[in-house]
């Protein structure tokens, strides 16, 4: 039988496929540069049954005047193009595509390599180049080479602090930064059943950090729930048994805290061998935990405390922000001695709203500690939301102690 | 009799004085300055009963990692000094300054030429470079030429859409930008008792606009319960007929929405005259009109529509936005479309958090238009709280309708 992968795309592991997109969607970073791409390609035709987007996430607000005016013409192609535009603040471009967009067994590419997460609808959702984005905006196909697929049996229930991010940590140090390179990793087995779509975001999201093309879940009844409340009506996905080029086994109640320390996400350590290690900064957000439900889950922690370190809490959509004002979350949060920033990317990438200083050490939520990323010579430890807000409560990492 | 900036300096209009400071400030940007400068002076001597503030609010959070790497040092300098120190989404030094921490006759100094609007309670406090900053670390001192005093006299109540920002940009377009170099502007007269500390904050904070050095209010019971809120008991200061060197008059009554177009603060026209100029950024906030009357009047504005363009809210503190969350007005913003931004001064530098593209125009809360502040190539429209929220719901410059 066939892996979910080779059931979206239609042909079987190995095999290059031209496809029809679902979704197509890009940033104000990689969709200046389609856009440059597009302008030499014609300019005169638009695939017709594709969906297209226009997120702004990574420098929203500019952080200069060049930005400001390209982003300026970017958005104006995208209004007179009729493409679904997301104005500076709406959000993460990933995370508004999980808000009632993208749908199973839908085809979905993002001129960003964390297109992977929205595999957790059980889409074949996966990143293209700039200029592959633009070539899609004229003909609304692009080509795939199907992937091998990689079973990941999950068992059991994440317990105590662990997260969902500690799992996802976990698989990418066994995998390694290039265990899976062109490979769609499948999250299968009885342990799935016990996680929220948000804890599916962050399996799927980090499935590029092992080198993976996509990340899937099959749809099922959470998949189904989530997306009725966002006012979409689907069927889910039955597993079929397949072949996969390689399986992996993980016990959800053996998790715990983990931390990839400078500068590889696949070194990953338990947070106790980290603990101790000061702190200038601790980053909650991105695409990765920058979701209501971690908000919250912040909130709870450090409600009624101060931070003892600079920490940033930057909402991944404006629907986050607004939901987490109307709860009471952010409120807490600020409380707490916290800051936020616009929802979107935040200091992920290292272009504004919290670059590290030389030598500054950054606890951070996301999904990228490469060297130099949020500042040169600074380094980040990525790590769930409990172990960030543990870590700001004393301004140096600690692995937390509840969930 | 003295004029109030003769009575807390203790000399005549025209003498050189040399004074204790009793707070002295800087932020991030000229902090910086004044660390470098401190350096050369010697590094080993401090001000003894001086109070010393270093608030990040310029460029915070960090636009690269330069800036971070410059705060880093800052931060440490100010925290091994033992200075009060307020480190990034606290909020503008003088908001920060206004909480609680200036009193009515005191004589604060802050390196920031906005400095004048701490001038509202009654204190002498204006601008100094960053270099007098160093000096003042050193010392605790510094000198002043003390200043001839403009008398404006204020008679009657705002009324309709009317906003204490508008009276400033009238006296500032009546005066000029240089029209009262090195003078002080005395608010008096009884229209002043109608005017609660925030807009009072306003009128001082704009005072630098017309060149003068400080911005004065007498201390009077509305200052008493301010202060009293803030956790201050103090005593107010009686008005005594004293001789200036020129005298205005505004019947509050009379003030209309106006407008600063670009690039001088000084060129104002009454908002409906400038209606229809297509707006690609509307701004609210700043040290001018960031406070959260501001923002509460704003959310009313816009509640239950939606902006037409783009909108950046930034409270000018954590206080305020902590207290925006909590009563609802940060819900109502965010739910209108506008987005939010860190609190300090956000793009109002141009330095990060919605610069402006080449030829894009934005009508904003804040105090300066100068050309290219907000983004090379750009236009800046000043406009009060009112004129903002009416603006942003139909993407163009539009006249209030009411208050």
């Amino acid at each position: 039988m066939s892996t979910l992968s080779e059931r979206i795309l239609g042909a079987a592991a190995g095999e290059y496929v031209d496809r029809k997109v679902d979704r197509a969607y890009a940033h104000d970073g990689t969709g200046v540069l389609a856009l440059e791409a597009w302008k030499e390609m014609g300019r005169d035709r638009m695939g017709k049954e594709t969906g297209y987007y226009i997120q702004f996430d990574h420098i929203a607000p500019a952080n200069n005047g060049l930005t400001a005016t390209l982003q300026h013409e970017l958005r104006n192609f995208a209004k007179r193009s009729s493409m679904h535009f997301s104005d500076v603040g709406c959000g993460i471009c990933h995370q508004l595509m999980a808000e009632g967009e993208v749908l199973p067994g839908e085809i979905a590419v993002g001129a960003d390599s964390h297109t992977v997460m929205l595999g957790a609808f059980g889409a074949f959702a996966t990143g293209v180049g700039a200029t592959d984005m633009a070539a899609i905006w004229l003909t609304g196909e692009t080509w795939f080479r199907v992937p091998e697929s990689v079973g990941i049996h999950l068992t059991g229930n994440l317990t105590g602090a662990a997260e969902a991010k500690d799992l996802a940590l976990a698989y990418v140090g066994k995998l390694g930064t290039d265990g899976a390179t062109y490979q769609a990793l499948e999250f299968i087995g009885e342990g799935v059943r016990h996680l929220s779509m948000d804890e599916r975001f962050v399996l799927s999201n980090l499935s590029v950090e092992a080198g993976a093309k996509a990340g899937l879940f099959y749809a099922d009844e959470v998949t189904l729930r989530y997306l009725k409340e966002h006012g979409l009506d689907t069927v889910s996905q039955e597993y079929e048994s397949c072949s996969y080029c390689r399986e992996l086994d993980f016990d959800l109640t053996d998790i715990v805290p983990l931390v990839s320390v400078p500068h590889r996400v696949d070194t990953v350590k338990p947070a106790d061998a980290v603990a101790g290690v000061p702190l200038d900064q601790v980053f909650v957000g991105t695409c990765t935990n920058g979701r209501y439900s971690d908000l919250a889950r912040f909130a709870r922690l450090v409600k009624g405390k101060k931070v003892a370190v600079r920490t940033l809490v930057v909402p991944a959509s404006a629907a986050i922000l607004e939901k987490a004002i109307r709860t009471g979350v952010l409120a807490d949060i600020v409380a707490a001695g916290c800051t936020i920033g616009t929802p979107g990317c935040g200091p992920c990438l290292g272009y504004h709203m919290g670059v590290l200083g030389e030598g500054e050490i950054c606890l951070s939520t996301a999904n990228r500690n490469f060297k130099n990323r949020m500042g040169v010579g600074a380094e980040i430890y990525l790590g769930s939301v409990a172990t960030a807000a543990a870590s700001a409560l004393v301004g140096e990492i600690a692995s937390p102690e509840v969930g």
